[in-house]
């Protein structure tokens, strides 16, 4: 594989950006007809990210992905009025065939399995959208759709097919290419829609899939209708879901203006995020600055605000950099975090979220920082929070270090440092505003030994902790003084760079969700190990693997032993 | 791998078995003391699988977990009168170093994932014992306990570790090796012993581990004694634990003699169970064999009975059979189940299990089949039932059919076979008797979709169900008749034989567990898969991979890339 890696990085100098607007969108055509948005597929076959394969049938690369994230993100801040969205395609003869194989079976392992990540984050950045924004999706599907196309499909709260005698539902992973889903497909479909296991075990080893009324029996889909009353039955139930919608019918939008961001040699700049990157421990510093002032209060000044908001603007930031570093900087291991500011203006931001929650807007920001905040849960990067004087974690940026692998906290001032000693705030956003993926706030999944402690830690709301109390409570995990500061520190990240990247992901993965599971949880841990393990193995992308035979019409050669 | 895999195969030409029994063991001493046994490991360096690594420091290889499962059995079944069993060492300096790492890096994929899943196997026998059985495993540690060593410690209710300034406990996996604790312990630590995950964090990465009084504090042992007074606390812990027990102490054990097992060709013949394997194919194929006569209906006759009670007696042989294909015939990917016999029969020995459960011995019988339907449940292994004229799936047996990937049940007669249609039968152990790592029974776990289905089903329980009412129930997957028959069955057997093995694993392993985790399910899937994925990666088994040059003073040169 190093060899390939080597062509992969050459033929790909430019950092992939995360950035984009629908104004360049070449993958996807958006439109609007009052509260419900269209979203159809129309891939570009040259628009991928490399040259050396074409998106041909609506297959997608992480080109098409990124248009496809952006574009959920707008429809959430920038159409208020959208109460349901049709995901649909361009192309009447293919819905969707799923991810590239070509791209899959050429890329290296990590950009491969970040890829899963991205595309997972952005399945379940949909379903967000229905469950708690008030924006239902819509599946409506004419012509193939398979694999990829059809956990497209599952993301939706409700799969309408054409009932032409050729379109047909498919998850086609394992005869044909030797790999899973991978894009929670398996788990979607037992653990979302209800299917039978041993429905669901002939489904995934049928190549042509499954149509007509087996698929509405086998609860693959939810509605067939005949192409001739194909558009007018999406338009029916789109316009259900979109009178459900508690969305505002007449409220102005919130442009999210494009991320200012600078890369200068190691360091990365935005507006509130700054990071360093230290190539040598294989280290990328994150520093958050707080506000620099009280966030307006009331939801009308907030939307005016907009995209300027610092609550909005801080999560927009770390999102762009948290993608950044994980395609971009595949070697930088560890994330130190720091934040810098005024505590009281960070509980301030959270008070004015909190008392807002019944603001679209509000509300639309806070659920952005859960998600932000979870893509942390799941990057596969050693995290270390470093709580010092001049630090403000206090509500939401706590939430950074209770995310963290472990969180170091000063107890007492740096020599020649008259800045007061470190404290850390609890705010009500700490109690249920961010549920981490398994469905328990961070706080609750450091506490799972005792669940009183939950109950005593509310109490503690609005008090500066210092390190000693901090450590008490259980919030932070060290409190070493000046004197082993520096070395505690330097030792930890020396330590975490000198390790097998390999199992430090597998350990992470493994202790930072205990307690109980949800399908979000089991697509991140049970699915996607399986998956990195398949594809790690030569079955799939060795010289006569099936990933790496597809298409060529030679037959994969087996190893025959089962592991 | 190929190549190591040939050399493998060659030293290793007998199959591996897994019967044995106490005057056998080479690495356990088993001692007894009224109610409470003492199991002590004494690893024979000599004593190992296979000759290029010797068993120092009381590590171990699959021969030594043969032989704990065997005493965990026994100590069950022979012994009534034991309510407490002192998990311990031989030697004062050494509790145990964990799995044996050369054994380790010079085996084959299958063989290590086999081996892990097999410990992780023993391990959930233990809590099993002392959950449902009366039997309280307590850990009492001297000396080093590192790695598999604490995994072993992490299964016992209790842990006591001797306070000597040098006894400490460790998982020294990640650090060291570059793999993972294999045996559940990362799951254990954080679901179990509900360690806070930051601390857990810190302590699978120290390879020195935790001793004294931290220990105590971060929850990874339960008390620490003197040296001096260590014995005389760990048997007051001992006769605490056994003083709980409901086993009788008066009562006699059940021998669990010798399982009569004979290999042909390329046929396995028990008492009870007969495969035979079709190597084209890649598929063995079981039938089992019903009673041959009502089983004993009272506790003491059934006792009288023992090793030949028929529950208890296919309980052996299964278990035997399961063992033995996945060790020792890894490229049969598929397993057919047939069953022979009469249903009343089977439902008769599952009245009888049900009206005794209130007897320890009755109890013992039930649990082991759950655990060996467990198996099943767990096994790499595509899974099909056949069921046909003549088959007896009730109850136990119908277990089988329901943990089968698919189910394939004849609509009818075959053509010139007079014998009565076949039916399926549900009894009351269908309900709860046997349920799945996942804490689920096989009925819930195929009715998700529709939780009210679980109590139609149990007004079904005692009548004999044709195929139409099996399928129209949801117990069986297709019901083709006569015609379709052989052609379905082989199409979808060739089919199976044809697909990436690794792929069908992922695939199984996803679709099998819908709906809650445990820690048993997430052992199983979340952890397993990463190990798996690690095991297969260069940082740990590529030439300059972490487990490929421990002990050669060499350096790992690990790729950075973070995945």
């Amino acid at each position: 594989m190093q060899d390939k890696a080597a062509i992969m990085t050459s033929s790909m100098p430019d950092p992939i950006d995360f950035r984009t607007e629908p104004a360049r969108y070449r993958h996807w055509d958006l439109s609007f007809d009052g509260p419900v948005a269209t979203v159809a597929m129309n891939v570009d076959e040259h628009g991928g990210l490399r040259d050396d394969y074409e998106l041909k049938l609506n297959s997608y690369d992480l080109t098409v992905d990124i248009e496809l994230y952006d574009c959920v993100q707008r429809l959430r801040f920038e159409h208020p009025e959208v109460g349901a969205v049709v995901l649909t395609s361009g192309n009447d003869k293919v819905f969707c065939a799923g991810a590239n194989i070509r791209m899959l079976s050429g890329a290296p392992h990590a950009h491969k399995v970040n890829f899963c990540k991205f595309t997972n984050e952005t399945r379940l950045s949909i379903e967000d959208a229905t469950e708690n924004s008030g924006q239902t999706y819509i599946c409506a599907i004419k012509g193939s759709c398979a694999g990829g196309g059809y956990e497209i499909a599952l993301t939706c709260d409700y799969i309408l097919m054409a009932d032409d005698g050729a379109t047909a539902v498919s998850l086609p992973e394992v005869p044909l290419l030797g790999v899973l889903p991978g894009t929670g497909g398996l788990t979607r479909l037992v653990d979302k829609r209800l299917v039978r296991r041993d429905r669901a075990d002939f489904f995934c080893t049928v190549e042509e899939g499954v149509r007509g009324k087996r698929a509405i029996d086998w609860r693959l889909i939810d509605e067939l209708a005949p192409r001739s009353q194909f558009a007018e039955r999406v338009a029916e139930r789109a316009a259900e879901f979109a009178a459900r919608s508690d969305r505002p019918g007449n409220a102005t939008g919130v442009a999210l203006t494009p991320i200012q961001r600078t890369i200068e040699g190691d360091v990365i700049q935005y507006e509130t995020v700054r990071i360093e990157i230290y190539r040598a421990l294989r280290t990328a510093e994150f520093t958050i600055q707080g506000p620099a002032r009280p966030v307006p209060a009331d939801a009308a000044a907030m939307i005016a605000a907009g995209p300027v908001f610092w609550p909005l603007r801080v999560a927009r930031e770390l999102d762009d950099a948290i993608l950044h570093l994980r395609f971009n900087e595949e070697e930088i291991g560890t994330w130190i975090w720091r934040t810098a500011g005024d505590s009281d203006l960070v509980a301030g931001a959270d008070q004015a979220l909190a008392a807002n929650q019944g603001d679209w807007f509000a509300r639309e920001v806070r659920l952005y920082l859960k998600r932000v905040l979870k893509r942390i849960d799941v990057s596969a990067r050693s995290s270390f929070a470093l709580i010092e004087p001049g630090s403000c974690f206090a509500g939401t940026l706590l939430e950074i270090a209770l995310a963290a692998d472990r969180s170091y906290m000063l107890d007492g001032q740096f020599e020649g440092d008259n800045r007061p000693p470190a404290t850390v705030r609890l705010t009500g956003l700490n109690f249920g505003a961010y549920p981490m993926g398994h469905g328990l706030t961070r706080l609750q999944d450091r506490s799972l030994d005792d669940a009183t402690r939950v109950e005593a830690l509310a109490a503690e709301q609005g008090r500066d902790l210092d390190a000693a109390a901090a450590e008490e409570i259980g919030l932070v995990t060290f409190i070493p003084d000046d004197i082993d500061w520096e070395d505690e520190i330097r030792i930890a990240i020396e330590e975490r760079a000198a390790f097998s990247p390999d199992a430090l992901t597998g350990m992470e993965a493994s202790l930072r969700f205990p307690g109980p599971e949800t399908m979000e949880s089991k697509i991140f841990s049970r699915l996607s190990a399986w998956q990195n393990w398949i594809f790690q193995r030569p079955n799939a992308v060795g010289e006569k693997g099936a990933l790496r035979l597809y298409g060529t019409g030679q037959r994969s050669d087996f190893d025959r032993r089962r592991v």
